[in-house]
């Protein structure tokens, strides 16, 4: 196989770890499945794409450098756009969308972390399909044509939409395994020691206490509000 | 409680999700456990340190700007360092071991992922203690004077040591509970839907394959090696 190359969409007041996770994962696309084996990943690139060359900054004050621009991203085998609070004001911007429509039409794989998948949305790439996105936002798939599905992450055909923030992490080693196989996933797997072992077991509504799910639908009612605004008010 | 400052230790070839991990569960510290009851933390403060302002790159390639230097950064009341391969450079660095030394001295948590450890080792903090860092640097702890104790967080009086890369999200989590508690730490690993689900089960050695653990060890012997020969070679 020839090069492969990877982007990631970011923009401004997105969530780190929504990009970091599945960054960090499918950066090493290029491991063999061990010493004895080559690669079939060899030439794998990955990518960060952003409106301009500038510093972007995430909802809790880090900023990362783009390593290209929407103008000259080269054309991507697979396209992953993150999520965060900064989806809302992303979705009225028409070079952001219409750069992931663009990346999405040549792509083998599109991708979407938390609440990156309305940007998948917007660009038109749900429709009629199965979808996941953060718990708090499921209710607003039907908006871009979608349907929500239960699952960390989601497969529909080439689109591969995930749940919130951590789930990114789990859907770039589906994605590593997909491409690569499963003894390649497992040796990056063993590389990041990913042996999850959370101290509580509350990461999701169906575990979490009353108090914890109403303090985060608050805490989400302004990014939810302005989200659905921007939705319903694209052209048809 | 008065002001609250978190700081994160960065430094050339750094991987990215040791620091973005805790990061984004840290940076969360200010959380209330619910709509009615007010923060434990809410004046939390979340700092990234570097020699310079420059960007730091990270070990495969994105780019992240620190929020301040090591001489201008405030006195830390938890520091936590991350690993990468650039640890072996950074453990050469005597301003990088002498920052961390410093605000150690003064700070409630002192914390490390990953290869991180060896940071903190270089600095005379884990003389006598145990303490975790990746699987295939755990027979160096010795060389700092400590001892390996399993688990994916360890946690010897006020020094927190993690395995490698993904624990630092669980040790953000330890770490949360123990200063803002348990409800507190439910509401943000819901939050960030930390309901882990990873495609295999082969995150530590004594769960992956041959292979993939051969493969590991090779990719790591460059820095395996170097780091060694840093400790080594530090003044007794």
């Amino acid at each position: 196989m020839p090069g492969f190359d990877v982007g990631f969409v970011i923009f401004p007041q997105l969530t780190l770890l929504d990009f970091a996770g599945p960054f960090e994962v499918l950066s090493r696309l290029g491991t063999p499945p061990s010493v004895s084996v080559p690669s079939r990943l060899p030439q794998t690139r990955v990518h960060v794409a952003a409106r301009t060359m500038a510093p972007v900054m995430s909802d809790r004050g880090l900023a990362v450098l783009p390593t290209c621009t929407f103008e000259d991203c080269p054309p991507l085998d697979l396209i992953c756009v993150p999520g965060g609070g900064g989806v809302a004001e992303a979705l009225g911007n028409p070079e952001t969308v219409e750069f992931v429509r663009r990346q999405a039409a040549g792509a083998t794989y599109v991708c979407s972390v938390c609440m990156g998948a309305f940007l998948l949305g917007a660009a038109g790439l749900l429709q009629g399909r199965k979808a996941a996105t953060h718990w708090a936002y499921v209710d607003l798939l039907p908006l871009v044509g979608a349907t929500h599905a239960h699952g960390r992450v989601v497969q529909d055909g080439r689109i591969y939409t995930s749940g919130g923030v951590t789930a990114g992490i789990d859907f770039g080693f589906r994605i590593l395994a997909d491409l690569a196989g499963a003894e390649v996933a497992q040796a990056v797997q063993l590389g990041i020691e990913y042996d999850p072992a959370p101290p509580f077991d509350a990461g999701h509504p169906a575990k979490a206490s009353e108090a914890a799910i109403a303090l985060m639908v608050q805490r989400n009612a302004g990014a939810h509000a302005e989200i659905r605004r921007r939705l319903e008010g694209r052209a048809p």
